[in-house]
């Protein structure tokens, strides 16, 4: 199946096909420098492979989690590719979940001030999710995605053989963006996690996913309006993420938290049973008051108001602005 | 005089104007949060003037030098607008010369992904090119400018009379980057050089050179053709600015040696002559092959070969591909 998320002269192709890490080579230009970034969570044989593909392959592998999405990183993939006398025309290839993608792909956007980036995202989060769409960042003093660009691929390999590696609790992880993507623009992608069938009918997902995203992403690229909506659970779940630090939830298990509390009264219990079939947590493991003061960096606060996105019905959503007291009476009711 | 930096959405004025330092409150949207950058070879009071007319300034002086351009100042600025709780429409606003202008611009792009960015360039190097055109950037490892954003500002504020407080060899120094437009596209402005009024005419070469390079940026942001003559002497000048680190010269007094070897045989007399009416240097105090060296990681490099701008007479350019053993040739020859 091949997507292909229109921007004009920025336009590029996806393609989702189960055993396509093989077609690396022909799918992709890599007959060049190739800086490949990975990391120690995801198994060495997929960036190997594609590193076969490459006339000139280098492999960086950071250490897993979030804390690789830092400055200091940044820098050392900037470094590299000066040490191995990179030129504009040449590329970077991130090949794992979300944090390689989000800092190889800042990388690329920076270094000479842009080279080409090709992902190959190989968890389900940056399969349905994270991976298209341009947004790359690094964190700062804790605060997520808070330093970054807008930077397009090139194009984006998808191939869902390379989920076989991944722990269940990771697949349900990946899932509640997709879960996301349903509530608020798909009712009958919604009903897929309704019945139970997400795991069993995982590449419709992931390319149903991907072609709800690609067609917000053509509409705002640059998140001016429709693009928030992809923000849906990301309010409340960065916060929880935030100040549960220490309680281990990955982002997608926030995020399946953080929806709960910005849907309508008859869909909140339909959500609830959604996360329980997927085996993601529904119980905050932060009181209230903590995932607020983890707001205050926030790109949707300004003063005491916040703008959220919210959810009535699977498949419709709106944006609300809210005093803070509601927005935490909300949190209050639902977690 | 109002000039215009055609790009579409991303367009923006460029006010040229004596005096006006004093109208940035009304030219520029200055009632929120505004990161004011500014070095400490700038005058305090021109920061000050321009934090008078803001809701929440807040200013950084970083020190004066390339060294400033630093991915410890760039992440300090975003660190900064991070703990006085700068949101999207929030905006970052330089104030001084190239230096503060490439990182201010750059911090401006990244954080939340891109916040306004204004320029109050001081000093003749910035006025008359670097701070137009959306080219940020910081230094790594001592590669100049190889780590940025492509990056427009939301408008530009010249104020001639900043000029006044800067040593004279600094003002040669800019007008080094203003010979350069000069020959290459414009022999009227080249005259005012040979005949050595520049001095006297500084308000009209602004203009002339801002109108030259707003005129290419409008037909080619991101450098994938025409504007890559703006690096008319840039290429040798890079190398010696590079290898030259000791003997303290400026940019400009480099891109200024930097073109003599890239003029042709009835030209170079002409410009060596205007380069000591400005009183700019005319012999480089290294060696070709310390500057070919310094040049190992230029982005004009490829393979054993270099794609230099060449000029033949004022008003005119070509792209030319050498061989590495020609281009020493001709810089051994002309200096």
């Amino acid at each position: 199946m091949n997507i292909r998320v229109e921007l004009g002269g920025r336009s590029y192709p996806i393609r989702v096909v189960r055993g396509s890490l093989q077609e690396a080579g022909t799918f992709l230009s890599l007959n060049r420098r190739v800086l490949i970034v990975t990391d120690e969570g995801v198994p060495e044989k997929y960036a190997k492979t594609v590193a076969e593909k490459c006339l000139r392959p280098i492999i960086v592998t950071v250490p897993e989690g979030e804390q690789s999405k830092s400055f200091s990183q940044l820098e050392h993939l900037c470094r590299v590719m000066l040490e191995k006398d990179f030129t504009r025309t040449d590329c970077v290839v991130a090949v794992g979940g979300g944090v390689v993608g989000d800092l190889a792909g800042f990388a690329a956007a920076c270094f000479m001030r842009g080279v080409d980036f090709y992902n190959i995202p190989t968890t389900v989060l940056s399969q349905v999710d994270s991976s298209i769409g341009g947004k790359t960042a690094v964190n700062l003093a804790g605060v997520k995605n808070i330093v970054g660009a807008f930077y397009q691929p090139k194009a984006v390999l998808i191939d869902p053989d390379t989920l076989s590696t991944l722990p269940p609790r990771q697949v349900s992880n990946g899932l509640a963006e997709a879960l996301k993507m349903a509530v608020t623009f798909d009712a009958d992608l919604f009903e897929i996690f309704e019945r139970g069938e997400a795991m069993a009918r995982l590449d419709e997902i992931i390319v149903r996913s991907l072609q709800i995203k690609a067609d917000v992403v053509r509409q705002d690229e640059k998140e001016a309006g429709l693009r928030k909506v992809l923000n849906f659970g990301h309010t409340v779940g960065h916060g929880i993420e935030s100040a549960a630090g220490l309680h281990g939830l990955y982002h997608g298990e926030c995020v399946g938290l953080g929806m709960l509390p910005m849907c309508g009264e008859t869909l909140r219990p339909r959500v609830l049973a959604a996360l329980q079939k997927l085996n993601l947590p529904t119980k905050s493991p932060v009181a209230p008051e903590a995932i607020l003061a983890a707001l205050s960096h926030d790109k949707k606060t300004a003063g005491d108001k916040i703008t959220v996105v919210y959810s009535a019905a699977p498949g419709a959503f709106e944006m609300r602005t809210l005093p803070l007291a509601d927005f935490r009476r909300q949190i209050a009711d639902a977690l």
